[in-house]
């Protein structure tokens, strides 16, 4: 007996039936005696279809209309579920998530939340009542106005709540068995992993792991909720995403093998390019104007490398990785300082993809990035950015190799499981 | 320049096109110098489509989450028809009945309005903006539960609305040019009737009339707002639903003809049968007993005749009408009373309709009811049942001759126009 949170995506919602499967799992939770909070997404491609439909109202839906149309999605779903929680004998009550008290800044599109007042929540589990929150949303501080946290954001909602109500753990429902050492469509045998510490998985996700949104992995390690990630489709133990402590506790008392696996896990991402800058004069603070003229634009960089200065030239290449959907805007930024900073030329290759591997391990193994770069070698792969942090490392290969290196990769570090990974149909999160 | 309130219905704002449409009207009236107040209703079939939706997933859907479900309807039109007059560089903000200050009864399906509470509609107007709300909906005042109104409430929305911000008048927005003399589908020369007293708009809802909600009516005559019933499809004028006392100024003043029509219009509705108790034993409190047995199911039954008792034989028959889908309860009622009361038998005639003529001229005009009857008789028509009230005559015939007797009606009452009725598509409010 517990009390926990429970979320359930799109795709486990995508119609009457999926609405009532969903509930018979959740009658079960609450029947085994749990108090149960349930956070929802919109049903199937509803999302999608609103913006479509806004798209043909207004070119440019004004946010704050915007946030008020796509947060119906959310409402439905939460309403269908508890209609069919009722006719289960299950007594429920759905709430937006201003009723939820899912107070947000008012950034219309991408708001954050700053802070939950579950009363009504509370009262309501008191009650005996599943209480069954609209995901996705909230109401800004300021203006009182409708609010969405930005797509996939259910997860967050989830994990905020369950800080919020006291929550032992917050179970996410998706679509595949869990997190697996690697991308089950790459690697056939990829192996779910059952436990992550919140490091690890923060580097997949930001490495570009889908199966967790980076924001949600980052409000459970601060308010240190347990997240369970697991299949609506089947009843399989999917992963825990816990604090490093919790996971060397257990290992102490034998639940779990006392041997850390070196890698975790390894993610890859295949929508940044790279930019080149050609023959940039190898003066004091010309790097950081680069980097500003960019930051200006409020684009996100990932990888940077600076070669070394061509012999008596005085001068150099810079090369850095941003999203595909951000190099137009670069190449108009850094055109416009052109002149000023004297820079040759600007190159864009979008064939690139970044694997990373990532594991806690590592930080005892001081032999990861050899053997990582030799599996890579053997398979005849060559590298073109290299990064680092205290539990990763990322290259950057020709978008042709990406698959053949997250390979190689999983076969060194022995991840490869017995079996095939089972993927499941649908859409994701 | 002024301030009002305009309602918009569901075939308004049937798709993306028709919305663009409605907001360049609106924002037309906003540049005359207008304060605009919106209330809308949902995308066409949007409120069917998602009943059936709920119905998917429960034969029954609880009273609360249906209202959570339903209301999403009118909160995406709002928010859609914001971003189109955003688009027309036309500053508005989108409101749901609850953020609008529409307090109600706790009554899911059939909540009534109890206050507004239009504090931020106000503000809205104070800073220019066109306030757009989603129509049918407001917020408990107990439980702060999204409430709906019931089927076609928004014209209600939009009156309480019109009354609570002090607006001059209150325009309802619907597919045809406003209230007629008779239906024009059945009459072909009805003529529309330029102004109308609530208590005649109030007679005719009541008898059929389907172009203003009744509830609409009644809070209209309450809080004194005038009424501009008008066609969305067209610029021509309506018809004018105001006070008796306005009426009658205007017609001092020469701006109406000094002659008051004797009949405003006629009305009909098939949609009543005929249930018939034969053979009551005519004592005292039988009548009653019957009546109570009705009443206890919460039927509302229409008209009522009782029989000249059969001589000799102290027994009666009572014949009363109501809505088709209330027979069988009804009948249901009536049996498990029969041993008690000892009528002989159960009659249900459902091929019937009531013809009512409508206006206050009938005040003074003492011979309007044999007018009524006399055409009736010519046209070779029966009277089943008979009612009145001071401004009102109504008949129950045969169906099948429900639409000779309107049109005998009519042209006795010298209601017909020169030309032929325009009668626009569309699905009506």
């Amino acid at each position: 007996m517990a009390r926990v949170v429970q979320k359930f995506g799109g795709s486990s919602v995508a119609d009457a039936e999926s609405i009532q499967r969903v509930a018979e799992r959740i009658a079960a939770t609450k029947r085994d005696g749990n108090d149960v909070v349930i956070v929802i997404s919109a049903m199937g491609d509803t999302t999608d279809e609103l913006l479509d439909l806004a798209l043909r109202v207004s070119p440019h839906p004004q946010p704050r209309e915007l946030d008020m149309l796509l947060t119906t999605g959310e409402r439905q779903s939460a309403a269908l579920l508890a209609m069919a929680l009722i006719d289960l004998g299950v007594p429920a009550l759905s709430y937006t998530g201003s009723q939820a008290g899912v107070i947000t800044t008012g950034t219309h599109g991408n708001a954050r939340i700053i802070d939950i007042t579950p009363g009504r929540i509370l009262t309501s589990l008191d009650e005996g009542d599943v209480v069954i929150v609209a995901g996705f949303q909230g109401v800004s501080q300021d203006t009182k106005d409708v609010t969405t946290l930005g797509r996939g954001a259910s997860d967050t909602t989830a994990v905020a709540l369950a800080a919020a109500v006291g929550a032992q753990y917050c179970e996410i429902y998706t679509d595949v068995d869990g997190v697996f050492t690697a991308d089950p469509r790459v690697v056939t045998h990829a192996k779910r992993v059952p436990v992550l510490s919140y490091e690890e998985m923060l580097e997949l996700a930001a490495c570009g792991a889908k199966v967790l949104h980076l924001r949600c992995v980052e409000y459970a390690r601060s308010e240190r909720v347990p997240i369970h990630v697991r299949s609506s489709f089947s009843e399989n133990p999917g992963t825990w995403v816990v604090d490093q402590t919790i996971i060397d506790q257990h290992r102490r008392q034998g639940d779990l093998p006392v041997e850390q696996a070196i890698i975790s896990g390894i993610a890859h991402d295949a929508s940044e390019g790279k930019v080149t800058v050609i023959g940039v004069p190898d003066t004091i603070g010309t790097a950081a104007r680069i980097f500003r003229a960019i930051a200006d634009e409020e684009i996100n960089i990932d990888m940077i490398v600076q070669n070394v200065s061509r012999a008596g030239l005085g001068r150099t290449d810079i090369s850095f990785t941003l999203p595909h959907s951000e190099a137009a805007k670069a190449r108009d930024a850094l055109k416009r300082i052109q002149a000023e900073i004297g820079f040759e030329g600007l190159a864009y290759n979008q064939d690139i993809a970044k694997v990373s591997v990532v594991g806690v391990g590592m930080r005892t193994h001081p032999g990861v990035t050899a053997s990582f770069f030799d599996a890579l070698a053997k398979a005849d792969i060559n590298l073109d950015m290299i990064s680092t942090s205290e539990i990763r490392i990322s290259v950057v290969v020709a978008a042709k190799d990406a698959a053949r290196a997250i390979q190689a990769a999983h076969s060194a570090f022995q991840l490869d499981a017995q079996t095939e990974a089972v993927v499941y149909a649908g859409t994701g999160r």
